[in-house]
């Protein structure tokens, strides 16, 4: 049971955001930008991927498959695939750079500090861009946030996790500023 | 130095915010939302409080002043007075439902499931409000991100506090929303 009494029916983070549409509003207009707009270099499925890789390490079970299920779609890999990428990211058929970049996130999912000038070196060596480096970040922040959301308010969630690959799909096309969704 | 090439002579968070403006503009809009926005019962200073704390908690030296300075506008303390709250608040002279949120929060910090339902129960038998309990799980949550974003980035910031307590005022007044100071 959740920690407040929040609106029925509605899994994860989406029963808080219809709690408070007042803050749901700019969380899914900062997470469409971050995650969906108009990117030179990293997919969608690059960015969805290291947004489930830090929920992963976070062990928010909603959101590491809420997002696993979006990343499975633009990446057309299976869940066994990604939760090979999950656990094991270094020896997965991922680009070099994608590695690189992964590498960064786990470290800001411990603590902004814990990024080193060797993880930043060796993601430039990849050719790295400053903007996948910023992205990635920020992603992997952006995630330690909605994780603690999700979890630090008790939220509950579906146990099948066909259910979120079964919603990747649609969540991929409609993205995340159905604000209807949540009211 | 950063760990990317930042606009110069912007500290703290405003060098990736300068970076990536269209990230900046639901970032601010988020925190407007959340620190400043009308409250039925939870100050801006109780608010910038929780703020403050969790950065502290996260050891973000740029986001604990550039907050704390705020807080000490609002709630017209030292910064002594402040340190002391920061360092154990549960000697503070702040009421004991403000204590318990505190409580939420710093557990928020290690991890969205370090929130137990003592701690729920103790809020509530304080009178905290779910509203009360949801923003300070968010707020908390929200700072989780921020920190990491700014020390991720390892960004350069004003090493004397009292460049930060000399702003506070005018942030306070400003608000978040001043989208041409990232620009």
């Amino acid at each position: 049971m959740a920690h407040i009494k929040l609106p029925e029916g509605l899994p994860g983070i989406r029963g808080p955001m219809a709690f408070r549409p007042e803050m749901a509003k700019h969380l899914n207009a900062f997470t469409e930008a971050l995650l969906r707009d108009d990117h030179p270099t990293l997919s969608r499925g690059d960015r969805e991927l290291i947004a489930t890789y830090v929920s992963y390490l976070n062990d928010c079970f909603f959101c590491q498959n809420a997002h696993g299920g979006i990343a499975q779609h633009y990446l057309s890999c299976s869940m066994d695939e990604l939760d090979r990428i999950k656990n094991d990211f270094t020896s997965a058929s991922i680009s070099p750079k994608l590695k690189s970049l992964l590498t960064i996130a786990a470290s800001v999912q411990k603590g902004g500090k814990h990024v080193t000038s060797e993880q930043i070196d060796q993601a430039k060596k990849e050719e790295a861009t400053d903007l996948e480096i910023h992205d990635t970040v920020l992603i992997a922040a952006a995630f330690c946030m909605f994780n603690r959301y999700v979890d630090g308010l008790a939220t509950s969630a579906p146990t099948d996790r066909m259910f979120y690959i079964n919603r990747g799909k649609q969540r991929a096309e409609e993205g995340y500023l159905k604000f209807d969704l949540y009211k």
